[in-house]
């Protein structure tokens, strides 16, 4: 299976090389690519890995092209990984009917109903299989941490509170912080999970803190005026989630910022420093 | 005419903003747009400016997604000017139909040969006109660099060249070096400016280093496997001439590099550090 990796596109930017590759994925039961930033550090030996989530709508190019993160990856020694945001290639019935649900929007969850439960196992692919797949075949140590943006700050966030030790660190910005209780959320559980709301709790932050004797200390930041915030984020659950149970958060509000990647890449340094501190370590 | 500038977008990113404008232009006798970042010292009084052209198929959007520009600009207090790369809204004969001629392709030239030459005038407006326009109204001093990519790489060559004194330094990717002997250039100036080929010598940057008794200091980055590199941009006919009429020039090929705004953002803070020392004294 893993033979199957092909690098289809490479890029030099920032003294280090974006490539892109497909492979045939089990989790997903289709072909997927993904993009990889690696440093020029990654020439003398391999380095530590950022996980990047994206948010809906985006493939695995939007990070790479729009985040300028690469040049503080390139400074710190830290690879950039960044998935695609869901199964591609299929025509299951509605998959591509609306941009926040199916193709483009997996949610990082593995569906359990059907048709989505074949293909949109995104957790498992993310978590699981990519990093087996292309730790050692790439100069990549097993050493990774995890980030993202909206749907994929969600992602990142249950990805490192489902598996623990699994990242060495964690952050988000504008993650959708309580998908069982925003529209977003519902749409998208409903569908991948069944109606079944106890079995949503399984990929929604503020729920598994609630649960989590211990969490990694978050890093989030959050634009005031990203017009996503009252209705589909709603960081001030996961504040108050981590207030009650004492779990450590820095939430930032950062004034005046949307919900772009605009917003992303004023604040990607902090957090990639943040991140290669605990790859360090 | 210039009470018709509007402001249609506004997004904060580095501490700063990044406005996107409209306004009726004289120069291009149709609708105009712009985007121009604003750092946060422009919030205490007026700042200097770096007008970037952008190169084919480019709007005013592209450098300012991709290049990560803001967060130079936002440390050195310099404003980033980003005007169109052709007239808009038009449907002139074969306008649309080739993406190196005509819309998004107006080469930077004033157009003489009809029906061009009532509305393909981008010299004269990003040299006169939109400076004029902002300056003043915006918290920008009319003290200004200029820069570019291919296509805005000749651009910014000629546009320094063709107005002394008008701009405090100059710098250009990957610019087509010569368009009186290269396809691209053969074929809009053709369009442009007619039959007659000594009157392209007045856009053509070889050409005019040829004929000046003084030239101010380039700087000039080119990735060795940019695909265009030797068919369009030339860059050693720059070297030639400007060894040949002891011209000033920093040409530094970028080992691996390609055309794309990967290149262009990985030496854009080197660009920005040079024209912000020129900007300042």
């Amino acid at each position: 299976m893993s033979d199957s990796l092909e690098r289809i596109g490479r890029v030099r930017m920032h003294g280090g090389w974006i490539d892109t590759y497909t492979h045939a994925s089990e989790a997903c039961d289709c072909t997927m690519r993904f993009g990889v930033f690696l440093p020029p550090q990654a020439q003398e030996g391999p380095v530590p890995s950022l996980y990047w989530l994206s948010g809906l709508t985006c493939t695995e190019e939007n990070f790479l092209q729009k985040s300028g993160a690469q040049r503080w990856a390139s400074e710190l020694g830290v690879a950039l990984v960044a998935p695609d945001t869901s199964p591609r290639g299929l025509d299951l019935p509605g998959e591509h009917d609306d941009w926040d649900f199916g193709s483009g929007a997996g949610f990082y969850v593995d569906a359990t109903r059907r048709p989505w439960s074949q293909h949109y196992r995104m957790h498992d692919y993310v978590v699981r299989e990519l990093p087996a797949l292309i730790e050692g075949r790439l100069p990549l140590l097993p050493r990774r941490s995890v980030s993202g943006h909206s749907m994929g700050g969600h992602g990142a966030i249950v990805a490192a509170l489902r598996n623990p030790g699994h990242f060495q660190s964690v952050s988000a910005f504008a993650p959708i912080c309580a998908p069982t209780r925003c529209p977003w959320g519902e749409k998208a559980f409903s569908n991948y999970l069944g109606d079944d709301r106890e079995s949503w709790k399984a990929y929604d932050s503020c729920e598994l803190l609630r649960e989590a004797e211990s969490a990694p200390a978050l890093l989030v930041d959050q634009g005031t005026e990203d017009g996503f915030l009252a209705e589909q984020l709603k960081p001030e659950l996961l504040e108050e989630v981590c207030r009650e149970r004492g779990h450590d958060l820095e939430l930032r509000l950062r004034e005046g910022y949307d919900h772009s990647y605009f917003f992303v890449a004023s604040f990607f340094e902090e957090h990639l420093r943040f991140h290669a501190g605990a790859l360090a370590t």
